[in-house]
């Protein structure tokens, strides 16, 4: 993979190397290593990101292993060592040959834990660049975002934009785990105006929606249930059922009413407990999440579900740990902003339109907040990507003719020295 | 270790190395060596099981990973190629010097996938033979089972006793896995008089109960729900929640009432579903049980779980799959055989006693069922062994002090001829 | 009670009267006879609705004891006889002294089956008007749109409007259960014009909404579940535990996902099973309900609520009966109708607004959408009216003072003769 | 009905009649008029039992309707006065023509709440003494306990019998309820052989068995569980849903295990919640029990409900009352009144058999304790009756041919002066 390698090019690199949150060890420094090769200022590692401001990072050992894997296959030896331990953010920044603001673009970096389909179906498994490494797959389009800001980088380096632009490569936005991180370690404390761009999101490929509202505030939780291990059939009695406490727990976490006058949501997305169908089994591990398009709302849904989550433990006599490992807030787009992305879209010839149905959460929003309490300015928008199935599906996949239609929006924008005035 | 080793040395590395059902590839080629090494005809491999009768076999993969494992820490290259792919089970036959019945002897290999307690007040973890292998446990005595097996076939070496014994030695007992396929493969076709001991039972050390009454049918089904992932926020109600599904399963199933007149259990203890909490899980996998002290009713109780999990799938939505991956089923005492383990007890200077509280499963009852059907007899006894926990929980261990009881009633027993006159 | 009652004393009236569903005997009839003696005609019984079209029609034995208590305190003999067995609306018509169109306003009956606060901080409960009647009450506020009507019905007798007024006053509405028995006996087929009109709603006293949009489509059901009495204790094997299938599958339907872009709603609001602690009860009866703002949404819910009721009943071997007793759909508002109704409320001194956070359904939708399919327009409006609880709780109380705002607007647009052109 | 009315046409006078707990005054005031008009001392209301010490004692309203139906319909009203109120316990004493010691014996006088069935195949049904009370039937042979019972007083009439025989009949005996309260009025202080005897439990006809082991310990609970209603779709967020924390607290309590060397028992035998399907439930209220072969597990049994019922309501953010309503120890049986239950048997010409598979509660247990506390002796013996349905069924029906057994049997051990020494 070269600077000059093509959008789709990178993109189907980055699709077959699908890295889990803080585990991008290969997608963070081969990005690193093509910016750097371009020009631009790197920064890596503890330069990069607060480590102590992460949540849900991984276990050592999947860390380990993640990043013997990446140096097999790939990673760039020159910014790796720096992001051992999952430091696995990068910031670029080019000045351009005039004055003007400082302008940001951030791409994220991570997959899911999913295990892609094979389904000839599937363009990736057709084609060849579906996902090799088992249980990972990018599955929500950021393989398309770091490929189309590295496609941007390159053609930046003519420098012929006023101010300064920056690069905010963002490890662990599922779960909305990094971009805390990052803003801790200062990445956005300079910017005037930020820009975070999603493909996808039910927009059909060749539109531009401005501003997406309604990212919702999110809280991620690891829920483990702690009882006693007994023999299920000579003294099931003396067992406490983490099992069945968990079960009871995840059910009773999806009857959470709606939320009239709100979009709210709770899911419980991973149970695991027990070995063994002969053993009341001891403990019980359980990822779940609550989302509310108000920060205030989430807050009282995450009371909820603690609540539900204890008074379950207490039905089955177990004892109960639950740790915040994702935290998102929301937060406005500034018209400015989405004044100046509709210009630049009509200018490429894309299709300007309202949000999708969709409605998500993205931790970007902790670098908006804070440039805007910097003085700056914020936007989200949605670069329409055609998908056979919906984000986070196993048959998810971008439309690769949206890549340079983002490729061209977002350099115009961030070549136009978003005017404040 | 050699065959001189003491009883308590050998449990002890066996205790060492814990291996789950079928996956016991250190455990059976030493077991083997030894007894070739005293002089005993051994049966390895497909000699002593039939492959196809197996039930609840691990994935290949597993298999795999527990063979080389094995092949690097231990095992006898002499009978471990012979055991590739799971075929754990060994058969040994020696014959005395002069005639008379053939004896066997049941012992099974298999320890259970428990993390072991680390504990100081935990015996193995204070005196350094605490589980090597992370995620496998003797928490079932099996450990001690094989130590006196191999210590009584050195005693048995001077062949002073009358007619044949044979000692089967048994693979995946846990889950009720592995007999049949030794039933199958004729291990007990020729034998008159059939024994299985078990250590512990809620008995003291220094007693002999001589016949387990009301050793319970057992079926272990793994129930796999397929549903449909979606992003949890952005489109749940596309995704068909299998989590949810396999969770009021679990909770539905542990609601089968008591049967009055019988002894009954039910217990789902793995389940496992999903891998990030923003994703609407498509696969939920749960391992789980019921158990009965008549065969009709354990059929009974089979056919209700099995339409409460079709129920809870058509709840939520679900296609779901039942697999039958271990079956175990009744067997009684012949009183002669009880009456000859008394006889060798009292004469050995245990005491007597009748059982304990407990009640388990013994696929032992396969070979009992067919060694009876060839007309012969057949008895299960429990010898004491103190234990600070229950059977299956983390710091579970045998009294020591019980190996050389058990070695002494059992070597009378084998050595005694059984008179069936 | 007299036609010149104040529109405070004839609320207070029917406040004091609450009858549910099906059972307004006299609250319908009382009605009946003041719009007779202003000089309306008047309709009743099978001429103002088919009997056949009616939902969820109560007991025999429950209309009867409705039937005899209105009787003895109150109801209007002149119209009661025909209502007996619960056909209990009313349709009532006056001509104007000068041509124009048919216009139609909406006021329903029915009371909720709540027991009503004592609370002192209860204004019904301090100024003494609070339910006579035991698990009934007023908590929609349909007694205010009752007196509402009335109160313009006794100004309208002036005649001194164009064309011609029909109040349809419909029982059971909550429920969505009556509605339709009047459209099916022709109650709006020559209307030109239709309003509904509901008090509360979230809006402050001397509000007014004129278009409130996503009245929700709901489905209403019985399921009955059938299983096996059994003696707890000696025999709960034989039983099939009517109560634990209809419990599991309460808490299952509540864990429905919320469908993206829509608002939906389900809902458990009954269950009873089961009278005594030592037998496993036979029978268990809910009632529940699902909610979507686009009926085709609606259908998805309730099949994929009859799938889990299925299921539910399946998984505990029970028989299941499910029975529709409630249906309502969706309608638009006309937007000509909006904007008479938003003149008249600007006339009448009335604050114009949006509507406010919640959504409901009402079964004028029936009425609504016959209008629209015979040429004519439509609209449902909400008058502000403080209260200290919301809807359908027990302290719900409307403020009176938004009575004679409701009269002063109402009175206006049926006055006005709504110019189509 | 007349002292000399035969045993068949008592019972089925009482079949029709059947009276739930504390509510059998019909039953108790006829019961203690032929006994005053045999002769016997005669005691009622606060003199046979202590009102306080009652559990579970219905509403006033509805004590007052049975009373009410009962002065209607064939109570004593010479005794009727005295049982105001629920007290409706009777002690009977006669003293025999010789020296002896004090004998009793124990009858329960109340039904179940369960209508009976009406089939032609169920005998009352077919020969017209089918409960002429809906919503009550006599369910578990109690009718044929009394009858039994008052075919002896006159049998006993004839005074030739040692000592002093005392018939305590005995209110709310289902669920545990009655016998305290007699027990506290001394009614036993005096009794130096005490005797209950029931029929059924699974004998044959004919058959008696003089000790009916493994009576279980019971506690009775009634859980209240408060939330707060809300309109379910304008604002399900502000309710807090009884009836789905209820719903999940019935299903976990049945996921309860069973106790490994024990009989134990739970149930959810009574759920009710709301009244409306678009309601917020805001109360639950629930009956269950728990049983155990022995008082400690029971104890064990019932805080482990009281936790789950807890857990519940804290998920769903409920407050919670839990009331004690029934209360049943265990008693052991002496051998010595086996013994003469059995010679009596033989002599009779009745089988003795051992017990029956099915196991219950009895309260009778309170007196048992009592009397051996003071030196006596007790014991509690089963006399065959078939049915067509099991106990609590509502087929249940005994076998009448059993009554003149019972009535023999019975007569002979009370006259016997059940030798002590």
């Amino acid at each position: 993979m070269t600077p000059s390698a093509s959008v789709v090019d990178l993109r189907r690199d980055f699709h077959r190397h699908p890295e889990v949150g803080f585990c991008e060890f290969r997608t963070a420094s081969r990005a690193a290593g093509i910016l750097a090769d371009l020009g631009w200022d790197v920064l890596v590692g503890a330069d990069a990101m607060a480590p102590d401001s992460r949540l849900g990072v991984p276990e050592p050992t999947v860390l380990d292993a993640a990043y013997r894997r990446a140096a097999r296959d790939g990673a760039d030896d020159r910014f790796l060592p720096a992001m051992r331990g999952g430091l696995t953010g990068v910031l670029a920044t080019l000045r351009g040959n005039r004055p003007g603001p400082v302008t940001a673009l951030r791409a994220d970096l991570d997959a899911l834990p999913l295990a892609e389909s094979a389904d000839e179906a599937h363009l990736p498994a057709r084609e060849g660049f579906r996902s090799l490494w088992p249980g990972a797959m990018h599955a929500c389009g950021h393989d398309g975002h770091v490929a189309v800001a590295l496609t941007i980088a390159g053609r930046l380096a003519d420098r012929d934009f006023p101010g300064t632009v920056r690069l905010v490569l963002q490890p662990a936005e599922e779960g909305g785990r990094g971009a805390a991180a990052m803003v801790e370690a200062g990445a956005v404390d300079d910017v005037d105006v930020f820009l975070a761009a999603h493909l996808g999101l039910g927009l059909p490929t060749g539109s531009v929606c401005p501003a997406i509202p309604g990212l919702l505030a999110n809280s991620k939780l690891r829920a483990t249930f702690h009882g006693t291990a007994a023999h299920a059939a000579m003294a099931p009695e003396r067992g406490r059922h983490a099992l069945l406490g968990a079960a009871a727990a995840a059910v009773a976490v999806h009857t959470m009413p709606p939320y009239s006058g709100h979009e709210t949501r709770v899911n419980v997305g991973m149970l695991t407990s027990g070995t063994s169908s002969n053993i009341v089994p001891d403990t019980a591990v359980m990822l779940l999440e609550t989302r509310a398009d108000e920060g205030a709302v989430n807050e009282e849904l995450e009371r909820r579900v603690r609540a539900t989550l204890t008074g379950a433990a207490g039905m089955y006599g177990l004892d109960l740990d639950v740790e915040l490992v994702g935290s998102v807030t929301t937060a406005p787009n500034d018209p400015d902003v989405a004044r100046a992305v509709e210009a630049a879209a009509r200018a490429a010839g894309a299709t300007v339109t309202g949000p999708g149905a969709g409605i998500a959460s993205d931790d970007a929003t902790a670098f908006m907040r804070r440039v805007r309490a910097h003085g700056g300015v914020a936007g989200y928008l949605g670069i329409g990507a055609d998908s056979p199935a919906p984000h986070h599906a196993t048959r998810f996949d971008i439309d690769e003719a949206a890549l340079p239609v983002a490729v061209n929006v977002l350099d115009r924008v961030l070549r136009g020295g978003l005017d404040l005035s």
